[in-house]
This record gives C-alpha cells, structure tokens and sequence, in this order.
C-alpha cells in the first residue's frame, strides 16, 4: 500500500501553480530544478499570463490540466494561497507544497491564513509541506524529484535531511554538494502547518535508500511522538539533530523566528539521551558524523590505529582519541613486524604509525593493508600530510583500493593541507571514504560512531509496572482539585505516595508537646520535630528543626527551644503546629523529583540531597516513562555518585531500590498528568530496602 | 643593540651549503624560495660539482666565499655536517639553520652527532635553528627572507609562528596562504638542539611587525623559562598554543617521535593559564583565533550584536553566545527605530537582527553601521547565508566600507554556504576582515577574545614573602637527607610547617593512656586519639581514631576500644603508640598539596578535603611562585568551592587566610626545591584565622 506521503515525495504528476516565464525568479527556477534533474513523470506549469513556461504548455488553473495530479507545488503571492488550495482540493491533488511566505511568520493576518490553509487541507484530505518551506526533493532513480528553489543540484546518496530553516537547508545542500555527500531525500518543513519533522522522520525511515537522517530543528511540535518514534527506529537508522534555540536567547530567537512556543531544554535533552538521538553543537558536526556514518560501517570495537606520513598530526590525533574516549590500537608482533619489514628505519611502527615524510602510494597502501588484517585494529585514521613529492591523489587512489577489499572494518582519513592535497580529497570523497581536515574531525566522527554502537548494545530497559492503589489517588487528587487547591496538604501526599508502594517515615501532626511524647513512645525510636508554620520556608534556618530526640525531657526542651528560635528570630509568624516524625539516621540524602512539561510530559529528576541538589545542582533528568536502564543510568550520571556506592569504607546504598522508586513515581507521573510538581526530598536511602524512607515530600497538582 | 637572532632573521648575506642543481630536491626548492620571495641581500651557493645554481655563481667552500657571511643554511647529507659547520665557524658566519635530518630523531649515532654539533656551535659562538628543520622566514620589507622548502610563498603579515613540526608547520603555512593569513615570521625548530621555542618568543616578541603569536609544541624543554617569558608578554601580544602529547597515549607517541621528555600536563596547564598563553584544542581553532587577533580590536565589553539574512544561522549563533560566556546586545531605542524604518515588516529588529532573505548589500550596509553606532554594542556577528538573488562579493565589499569605518569596534563575519559565497570570502579575507563558514566558530574567535581581555584587565596579584625561618628548615631537611631519609618524621613536618607560619593542632605522642590524659589536661580542649602504626595506613578504616574526647573517662575508654579494634581487624599490626590532639571541631576540611615538577617546578595543588578529593577529585593545580591572584582562582576554580562560601545558613570560611596558607606553601615549595612531596590533610578552615588548624601533614625530600 503506498504511503500517504508518497504523493509529495513519489509523484507521477506536478502542477507548479505560480510557475515564472522570468529568469532568476523562483517559479522559474523551481521548474528549471525539476527538468534539468530529470524528473520521471509529468510537469504541469500553471501560469495567469503565458501560454508556455520554459518550453512546457501552461495552464492558467490547475483545474484546466487534463490529467489527474499527484502534487502541487503552490508560490503563488500570499493573498491567492488559499484560492489557489481550493482549485487543486477540487481537482483532487494528494500532496501540496506551500512555497510562499506570509502565514504565521508574520503574526497577525498571518497566523489566520495559516488557520484557514490548514482548514483546507484536512477538507479535501491533501497532506501538505509548508507553508514559507523551499521545498522537497527525492533522488531515487525512479523519481528524481528536485522540487526546490536552492542553486545546488542533488547528488544521489543515503543520507536523508529535514530542515526546520529553509535558509540553512539550502546551506546544507551546498555543502553537502561540495563535499560529495550524496542525499536519498530533502524536505524543507517551512512552518510544519501540516506535515511535521515527526512524519517526515517516519517516513524517511522506511525508504531503502536511506541510511542515516539528519534533521536541523528549531522547535519540536509534539516531542512526545518523536520520542515513541526515535526508540523505535534509532537503533536501527541513526537520527544525528541540530537543535537549535538551546539557551534562553536562543530559543527566544527561535519563538520570534518561527512563532513557535520555545521547549524546556532540559527536558529535551534528556529526551533526545533516551532515544539514541545522536545531537550535535552545530551543522559543521553534523556533516562531519554524517560522512562516517554514511559511508563506513560501524567499528566492532574502539581500537583505533593512526597511520601518518608525520608525526605532529599523529600525536594530535592520539591526544584525541583519548581525550574522546576511544582506544590506541595495540598492534600484534606480526603487524609490527611486517611494517618494521616494510617501512625506512627512521619510521615508528607502534601506534601512531609515523612512516615518515617519504612515504609515497605504495607505502600508505601497504601498511595500511597490514593494519586492517590486524584483530587488534578496530578502525584506522589514515593521515596524510602535504607532501614534497608525493602526490596527494595517487595516494588516496591507493588506499581507496585497500578500503575496497575490508567492508567490514571503518577507515576514515584525513588530509592536511590546502593546494597540495586538493585532489587527494577529491578523490577521497569520489570513493566515498570520510575525508576530514583536522586530525580532531576525524576522531570525533569515530568516537560518535562508538556512542551509536553503544547505544545500540544498551539493554532495551524494562518499563515495570507496580501494583498500585490507583482510584485513591485519583480520589484524593479530585478532591484537591474541586477544593480549588493546587498543593496537597501532607497527608494527602502520605496517602498518595503510599499508595503507589513508597516508603515514608512515620509522622504525626501535633499540638503540644504531650502529643508529641505520646507518639515518639507509640514508635519507640527517636524522633525528629519540625515546626509546622506556613509562613517559614526554610524551618532549620530559624532554628525550627530539633533532631535525634530520644527521652520525653528531650522533647519537652526542643519544644521550648523552638518556639524560643522561632519567637526571636520571625515573631510574626503563625505556627501551626509541630510534625513529629521517626527519625532516620543511617543513609544518604537523596532527592526524587518530577515537573510536568507541557510539551515533554513529566520530567524525571534525581539528585543527592541537601548541598548537591541545592548549591552544586548535581542533578539528572529523564522523560518519562522510565526505563530501569534509564533509571540507572540518571543516578551513574550524577557527578558525586560515586558518594552512593560506598566511599570510606562505607556500605553502599541499595542501587536497585532507588531504580525502583523512580520507577514508580514515573508510573505515578504518567498515570496523573495532573500532577504538575512532585518533589521527594529527602529520600533517605542506605544498605537495606526496608530502611529507605521518604522524610519529606509535596505535590502540586494543575 | 642588534638582537643575536638578527643573524638568522635579518641576514645581509647567506651560504646555502648543499645548494642544489637538481629540480625538485630541498638544495633546488630552497634557492628558488630565497630568489623568488625577492631576498634584500645576497645569496650564495655552495656546491661540490656545479660551478653555478639558479643562475647564481656557485662555491666549492663557504670558506671561497669573497664576502662576510651571516646566515649558512645547510643541506648536505648528515655525515658531512660537522665539517660543513667547522667551515662556517672558521669563516665567521653567526647564524646557522641546519635542514639536514639524522641526528637526535633517529637515536643511537644521531643523538652523539647532535651533541658535537652543538659542541661546534658553542665553540665559534654562533646559534643554530634545528637540525631537522625546514628553516624559517621574515616578510619584512627590508628583509624578505624565505628560507624554507615549503611549497607555499609566504604572505605578508603580522602573525609571527613557532613551529616543532616540520610537517604541520607545512600545514599551516599552506592554510594560511588559503586564508589570506599574513605572516611576519616563521621558524620549524626541528631537534631545538640551540635556539628554542623561548628563544623566539622572546626575539618574535620584539618585533615590530608581529602583533599575535601562534606556537605548535611537542614539548617544553624549560616550562619554567617559558613561563617567566609569558608572564612578561602575554598581556601586550597574544601567545596562542596548540601543546601536543596533552594525554600519556600522544606524549608517548610525541616522545618517540622527537626524543623529548614527556611533560607534566596538569602542570603545564596550570602555567599556561597563570601566564595567559592562549592554549587552543587544534590547529583549525588556532587559526579560528589567529584570524581574528590578528585584523581586528579587542572587544571593549561582552555585548554582541548579530546581524542575519535568515533566522536559523542566528539562532545558532546565539544559542552558541550563551554558552560560550557571551552576552547578546540589548539595542538602543534609538537603533531599533532605525532597523525598523529601514527595514521589512518580516524583519526582526531586535538582537539578533534578522533582515530576512530579501536583505541585499544596501540593507547590510546600513544595518551593520546602525549597529557599530550603539553604544550598547560591543561587537557584531554578521551572517550571510547563500542567497538567491544577492551577490555575496557586493555584500563584502559594503560591509568592509563601514567596518573601516569603526576602527575600535569588532567585527567578525560568517558566510555559509560554497560556491554562493565564495567570492564574498575572498573579498572579506582580502579586508582583512574575520570570516568564518559556522556560526559557532565566529562566536569562538569573540570569546578568545574575550577570554584574553579579562586576562589583561586581571590584576597582576602579588607574590608576598612572609617573615619564616628558613635556616631552621634547611638544617631539618639536610639531617633527614644525611640520614638517608626521604620521609620526614611527624615532629620534624610540625617543625617545618611551624617555621614558615602555619598554624597547628597542638599534638603529641604518647604510649599510655595517662600519658593522653595528661596532654588532654594540659590542653584543656576535647582531643582526638589517633593509632600509631607503620603497619596501618587508613587508621580510621580498622577503628583507629576515637574523636571529641572530653574526660578521663572517654579518654580510658578510647584508648581500650581502639586496642581492641585493631586486635580484631589488623592482629599483626605493630602498635608504636598513640598521637592524641586538639580536636578541632568546626570547620570545613581542605588539603593543600605540592608536588614538584622535574620540569616545571613545585606545583600547588588545593582542594577540598575527604571525599571531595579522594573520590570527586575535586582540586585545583597552580605552579609556584602563587600570586594572591593565583591562590584565589584555585580556590573558586574548584567545582565545589561554593561549600567554602557558607551555605544552608553556615558562616563562610575565610578565604583570605587560605590564600595565606598557599602562598606559604608556595614560599616554602620555592625555597626548598629538595622537597618533593608536601601534604596538608586535613587544613581545617573557619571563619577566624585562629580557629584554622592543620591536623595533619607529610613531607617528602628527594
């Protein structure tokens, strides 16, 4: 069954309605695009004033072309638009592109243009791309569509590419060009009024041509479904993104660029983490992944050896495979004999290979060939330096040749130089091997060919789902909700949190300081006593806090103190009562959190307590729901986790039993979208699951 | 005064000896190099077979020459250098470069030959680049020396570079010919076997035409000398380094490849960041950097204004501000007005500007002078992406109009795309104005800049010398040396640290508990009781140390438990008695380490104590002498350091006294270089001078 996007991206027939008889405008380069790439099907060029438009028949309404049409591709002036749409609903186009501009980006009259544009649409059940978009193209051999305006011509390849800006798409395209990148598919989202980066991503997907797909993002519109989409196609076809407005200027850019509502980066990120989106900080990174992936395959392992004709660019490289977390090859005796047999005295036959400035084709051949047979070598980054005598292109002519014979081992280049090795790179790229400028370029094109590898070695995870109370809490966050409350009180989050199976510390709300005895002898354990006033925040700061009490005097005195401190240091507030509560002693303060994301969902959040999540913010997130692979990974990622494994000869804390309360509030979260703001803080957490507790905890609900 | 270098750089007349008849070989290449690049001065050959090379008259001997020779560039073979060099010092010849190769790279019979050569060249007094260099040049107009066989004809200009690699040095040349990057000077310091990096630097540093300084290191053969060179020049000419071998795996690789020592990289760092050596991560971001200290102003302030054809490529730009540290530029009224009437309704005149796709010469023209008149703008980005309709090279040429226009504001450029825009890159290089093909890497270039700014405007800081008595410390050091000891005893560490002005916890040593229990009394302070084992490193791991001990009681108590711990955990442990010391109770725990550099020096290391250092690793390295500059950036550079500044309600510890105590530490590691290894753990810190104490220390001597 053809996919619905098939009539933009495979039409047999085209009407581009606003196509120009004028050179240089773009309803004539539009059609001079698709001609001259050869598109295999029919063009239909509709045009108000000229019989003819560059040698095709014109039409002056799509509803005159005699035969049905797949897809329309609209650049008309903004005020004829929606006319425009209406014709082609009626004639029964499938796919529309919109090229002009005018509809949201300019707010106003705009953003209703754009409304009645969609209203359209989903009347006459056409999908469209844009509108203010520069278009698609498709290099398959049977369509050879290049539906742009961008002055470079596609080159046939396996790497698939959305654009969120059309002015850096057609950026992306010339270089792309330049560095004889080839592309499977191209689509310009222009203001995604219709089809998103989400459909876009879905369907690149299931092209055979493509391999790897990049994406340039200003915003994402539904980051929910990218992210069902991403764990689901990511291990299989690498995602690489640049998502831009990261920072607050950024995104506030982006919003004014775009009208669209800017996105929580944090949440983003963590996102992108959990799927396998492989980001990157720029475009230039983005092609520099984008010549690896496409064209080598993916290191076995992260064994990698240098082979240079000099040594400065060897070392820097070795600098940055360390520094990038991959690994200097360590070569068998056999490899380094055979190059010590091979190579000038002068040249060192451990890794890096600096086989010295006289190396010509023959030597670069060899040696490389020496290392690929190596089990030691994973990949190789062959580095050649401006020669003397050596041509640049009969060198890379060789090792195209060696490369050729091990397609399953991943070799990148890199040459170094300008004039001197122009061809060699050239030539590099016409065999399609990675050709990178910078020892560092190369390097970093493997080791985010190790992160992908990693990632798709990483266990899947388990979602589990826990047997829980869910009617209570639903009942007690109703009740909050008609009651015109967004905080729970503290025994409405007791009672919520028990009943998705958290552990709290025994607690009783108290009035004096007979009550407060009567409970800490019920427990029998020592007690903590906290002041309970709604106008202090931070109660320990005012000396509202008393610890480790064990005797009724003890008691008795922290009561007098407190209200003492309390007088002294904030007269004017209304106490209204004291929390009694069992006092956990052993273990490590930690801190469970979760904030609704209006687009992400619920945002995961785990810290250590006290000092680490308030001034050094050593935090990490994740969307929910979570994985335990998820989970685990939130707490190794903290930079003082070490702290829970047990330092100083202390006992480690129950890994396992944290992975499952954040579990479980990530089942809380996603069972109650409601709930807005849930903070745990602190969760005591030591050696045995039994002695973990929640001390203190509040939610927020919508 | 003429410099000693001036007769290498600034030469009247040269010999170059293996002068060379034969295309293609470095004897040809270097002639025709000399001739080519217009020499003011006079040339001769020196030849064994032809009576004349290029043209010009050819010598069997240096010592045939008719006139006075300053420079000898030497060729020949290995075996025949030596004799060569006795030739030149007999003649008079001052300075020497030696290209030929075979000497300390190669080991064995090269490292003897290196040292005669330099023998020889001690002994006629001259200086030597190299040997197993590719020479040098100087594009001053009255010089218009090139001396190497690089391909590239150097450009003119007022970046000097320093190169340890032949090949990169190549490289580099060759780019920045590509980039229109001029140069003033240039040396490939091959085997640095006599004239060294800090030779040049300094020489380069005096030289009128060169403005910044770029160098690529292998290694430093004095850090010490280098950073005393930095620490005078840095301010006034930018010293940018690309230091290679930065990880074991590439300063092995370095090592093999040139014979030098491995460096210390955390000391290295250290130095380069306390001597304002601009150290960059390549040899692309060198260029990055070098491009735009080279041609444009520093910065006076953070504020940046960016300035688009399209909104994606400003969005990256900003995003890449923020986090790099700069600040984007809130207009003036005034200039929004201005963007406004001159501009589309599309546009966005607020920071960044985006004039949309529309915007041709005319607009950026007008727009940038707007922009370079805020006041409120420190420097502009301008963006230009591949346009449809507008010239890129009619962009250049306007906005290098009004840039020349604004000689202390900066400016720097980004033009995307390739063919598009290649012209416009020209024209830009050609103004010598910053171009670059990403966003993020002109915001790069301004946060070197800035980066580089806040160094000049920090203050110089102070190296305070405190009243001590050395002659006390140097008698103990000296005794324990005579003694064969490298450790030094727990009262000989207490009466160093005593006489250079550290303040202790009163201790002693004792081998009963009434001996504790008179101490305690005397002190008439809680103590804490420490094992005395050789046998037990980690004393509080088996139950060794019992703390805040306040009675005779406590004090007999501790003393039983303590035996009986270590009976049970360590039952061969040999017991040598027991330390007991004042407790100090509050506080927070730091350690001030030193470690002494073969190379570098002492190098001072501060961090927080316990598990900050032992498993967060938290610490900061400076080399000795500190400034109180120095000392208070390792203090605030520790991730940590906001626990030291008092949070959740504590009272900060004093900041002063602990950059006191390093630059005590700092005084003492200088005095005595025979100290190898220096601990304070814990030095525990409060608020009041007095109440810091160290409880504990060790010193190593060599």
């Amino acid at each position: 069954m053809p996919h619905i996007l098939d009539a933009i991206f495979k039409p047999k027939t085209i009407a581009v309605i606003g196509a120009s008889t004028k050179r240089g405008s773009l309803g004539h380069k539009i059609i001079h695009n698709l001609i001259s790439f050869g598109f295999e099907g029919i063009i239909f060029p509709v045009n108000q004033k000229s019989p003819y438009v560059y040698s095709l028949k014109s039409y002056k309404s799509v509803l005159d072309i005699p035969e049905p049409i797949d897809l329309a591709i609209i650049l008309v002036p903004k005020e004829y638009v929606l006319e425009v749409v209406d014709e082609c609903g009626q004639k029964g186009v499938k796919g529309i592109i919109v090229i002009s501009a005018g509809f949201r980006e300019i707010g106003g009259e705009g953003i209703k243009r754009e409304k009645k544009l969609v209203e359209k649409i989903r009347q006459y059940h056409m999908r469209m791309i844009g509108p203010n978009c520069m278009g698609v193209f498709n290099t398959a051999p049977d369509v050879r569509l290049s539906a742009t305006f961008a002055p470079a011509e596609p080159l046939p390849g396996n790497i698939a590419f959305i654009s969120q800006s059309g002015a850096l798409g057609a950026v992306v395209l010339e270089l792309a060009r330049h560095l004889q990148l080839g592309l499977s598919m191209f689509a310009s989202m222009g203001n995604k009024a219709d089809i998103s980066g989400n459909d876009l991503l879905e369907y690149y997907y299931t092209d055979p041509n493509t391999r790897v797909m990049l994406m340039y993002l200003e915003n994402l519109g539904n980051p929910r479904r990218f992210f069902q989409i991403c764990r689901r196609i990511t291990k299989e076809k690498p995602v690489i993104v640049v998502k831009a407005g990261k920072t607050r200027a950024g995104a506030l850019a982006a919003a004014s660029h775009t009208g669209a509502l800017a996105d929580s980066e944090v949440a983003i990120d963590a996102m992108f983490h959990q799927a396998g989106v492989l980001r990157v900080a720029s475009i230039e990174e983005m092609f520099t992944l984008a010549m690896a992936f496409a064209h080598q395959p993916l290191p076995k392992g992260d064994r990698v050896a240098v082979l240079s004709n000099a040594g400065g660019p060897a070392i820097l490289a070795t600098d940055a495979l360390i520094a990038q977390g991959l690994t200097v090859a360590e070569f068998s005796r056999e490899t380094q004999r055979r190059l010590r047999e091979m190579l000038p005295e002068e040249a060192s036959v451990n890794n890096p290979v600096d086989m010295i400035a006289t190396a010509d084709q023959e030597s670069y051949g060899a040696a490389l060939e020496i290392l690929l047979q190596d089990k030691n070598v994973d990949s190789v980054l062959v580095i050649f330096v401006t020669p003397v005598l050596v041509k640049s292109i009969d060198v890379a002519y060789k090792i195209a040749g060696v490369i050729s014979k091990f397609p399953n081992k991943t070799v990148v280049t890199c040459l170094m130089g300008h004039e001197g090795v122009l061809s060699g790179v050239e030539e590099l790229e016409k065999h399609k091997i990675p050709v990178y400028r910078f020892p560092e370029t190369a390097v970093r094109a493997l080791a985010a060919m190790k992160e992908y590898r990693q990632f798709q070695q990483k266990k899947k995870g388990q979602i589990r789902t826990f047997e829980v109370q869910k009617e209570t809490v639903k009942q007690i966050l109703l009740k909050a909700r008609q009651e015109g409350r967004s905080m729970l009180s503290s025994d409405e989050v007791r009672d919520v949190l028990k009943a998705y199976g958290f552990q709290l510390a025994e607690c009783c709300t108290v009035h004096n300081a007979e009550g407060a005895i009567a409970f800490a002898r019920q427990l029998n354990r020592p007690v903590v006593m906290k002041l309970l006033s709604k106008d202090i925040t931070h109660k320990s700061d005012v000396g509202g806090v008393k610890v480790d009490l064990r005797t009724e005097a003890e008691i008795r005195e922290a009561w007098r103190e407190i209200l003492a401190n309390v007088k002294m240091r904030f007269p004017s507030a209304q106490i209204d009562g004291f929390v009694v509560q069992e006092m956990v002693k052993e273990g490590k303060e930690t801190v469970l959190g979760m904030s609704y994301d209006a687009k992400c969902g619920p945002v995961i959040m785990f810290g250590l307590g006290g000092i680490y999540v308030e001034v050094l913010r050593d935090v990490s997130f994740r969307i929910a729901p979570l994985t335990d692979v998820d989970a685990l990974e939130m707490i190794n990622s903290l930079r003082n986790s070490p702290l829970l494994k047990g330092v100083r000869g202390e006992k480690p804390v129950n890994i396992g039993f944290i992975i499952e309360n954040l579990q479980r509030l990530s089942q809380l979260s996603s069972d109650f979208e409601m709930i807005k703001e849930l903070d745990i803080n602190p969760f005591i957490v030591s050696e045995k699951p039994e002695q973990c507790k929640i001390v203190d905890a509040r939610i927020v609900i919508a």
